[in-house]
């Protein structure tokens, strides 16, 4: 199932899935209130809420609660995360960007996956403007996958992370490079350099659809970023260094997961112009296209604008 | 006003505030529900909520609604802060530090306050136990401040920025300082080294308390740590390099802050293990008490524990 959160003509905001191309269920209203309204209150409960859905289908586009999808505006699937932990899971991007300054490989790298927290209060969703931050003249965006936590968990081992999954979604972690590479001299990670926008979407696959793809520690699925029309990022999820069932092992160690929480894979490989470098493309400017794709994930395409003063 | 969260015997869990040194108020209670049960929610739209508080007072201790501190349970004042940006901006204890490790000072941390995200739903409150991350033999607790948003805002300046302060408490900042020096080796800041508990409480100090010490870039009110009883840090408040102000500005830089987001000031010179050496203490173990005080703010007590497996 493809879940989309979604707004009416009305102005109403609720949370489904699409039923097909075209068309997508309002499962609030299809399910006469037995389906909550939005996505963090199904997955508060993702497993009963599923029966739910299995019970009512099969769905037809005639049904009271269908709408087709040309009459809505979809929103970021998860408006609000729990929280956002996004990883560095890609080895070809740290060691690129890594190269590109004149660093080795860091030898930890390849013993522990390691993340930072950034802020799941600030997602925006496909088709949503990103404003450039006033202070930054080096705007740059992330082609990564991120997955969405479906249940509750602590010290969660890798073999049993799977069960914890709810599915996937393309994520873009916009990034002031300027702005990261000051503040991450004083040692504490980006902050503001990701402080400002991550743009999720269009939707969250659940992870029986991506079954079939599993290779390597991850699935056989082509990422790929255009900016204004132009090929710039191609990469393969298959390529993994850290396999999300191992991020999930990390990330839970000795504190609670929660449904709703999200995880980043990290940037893959080519998957930016910090690591494509500026003679392949310039810095990101106000009226840039961008657009991200990723095999049975869907395009999330946003576009640059300058903030009002 | 001293804002708390408790559990009544019965189970409840209720907001409200110090009515005396041993008096509660049940704000939905004796306001008859047109105060919130919680502290997020009150936050949400504090200028009304505290008008409500100020048409409805005085308040004695033989109303409705009215309890005794000692049958209730203090937890945490706000249980899940919105989000939690833990800040870094005492200058003697990224000095001290710095030059424990043989290096010098980062010059960047002169120009702009930084910080870094933490897991905002890793919140726990006096008296509650903290858990020993099963890997850390170097548990240590960081003695800070924290202020409370409570209002929205967007590019706030440093000037404008006391009007989005709701109050302040105290913040332990627990660290893993073995997972956490191996986790920064790869240059993306603490993470795991924090992520499994933060301590906040007794209370939030509404910001009006506090005015009569304004002093430096902060309030002239003690800090201070005692490990089993023995006094391990002692610092002031007012030793601030960058002012919660000055914090605010740089937090709302080009994204939204709302009500309910917390803000620690990083740890205060003397304020964590970390920095007095192993020769003064040796890192926390199972059964340790640490508290923490600060003057007009409480004291915030804590015992860690061992993780069960």
């Amino acid at each position: 199932m493809k879940f989309v959160t979604f707004e009416k003509k009305d102005g109403t905001i609720r949370a489904g899935w699409l039923l097909n191309q075209d068309h997508v269920v309002d499962m609030y209203e299809l399910s006469e209130g037995m389906l909550p309204s939005n996505l963090i209150d199904f997955l508060e409960n993702s497993d009963a809420h599923l029966e739910i859905v299995a019970s009512l289908s099969p769905f037809t586009k005639g049904q009271k609660g269908v709408y087709p999808l040309s009459e809505l505006r979809l929103k970021a699937p998860l408006p609000v995360p729990r929280s956002f932990r996004d990883f560095y899971a890609f080895e070809q991007h740290v060691k690129t960007a890594r190269e590109n300054r004149g660093l080795e490989m860091i030898p930890e790298w390849y013993e522990i996956p390691v993340f930072y927290f950034s802020n799941h209060l600030a997602i925006t969703g496909p088709g949503e403007e990103i404003i450039k931050p006033v202070n930054c003249n080096w705007l740059d965006y992330e082609l990564e996958i991120a997955c969405i936590i479906g249940k509750e968990g602590r010290n969660i081992s890798a073999d049993e992370a799977e069960e914890y999954i709810f599915g996937y979604c393309i994520l873009n972690d916009w990034s002031a490079r300027d702005l990261q590479r000051k503040e991450m001299k004083v040692g504490l990670g980006p902050a503001k350099g990701k402080d400002f926008s991550t743009s999720i979407g269009p939707w969250i696959v659940t992870k029986d659809e991506l079954e079939r793809f599993k290779l390597g520690k991850g699935f056989n699925l082509s990422m790929k970023a255009r900016v204004n029309g132009v090929l710039l990022s191609e990469g393969n999820m298959k390529d993994l260094y850290y396999s999300f069932t191992e991020m999930i092992e990390r990330a839970s160690a000795g504190v609670t997961l929660y449904p709703g929480e999200m995880i980043g894979s990290g940037t893959v490989g080519t998957g930016c112009i910090l690591e494509l470098g500026e003679k392949v493309h310039r810095w990101l400017m106000p009226d840039d296209q961008v657009e991200l794709e990723i095999d049975h994930l869907g395009v999330l395409k946003n576009e640059i604008i300058a903030e009002e003063r």
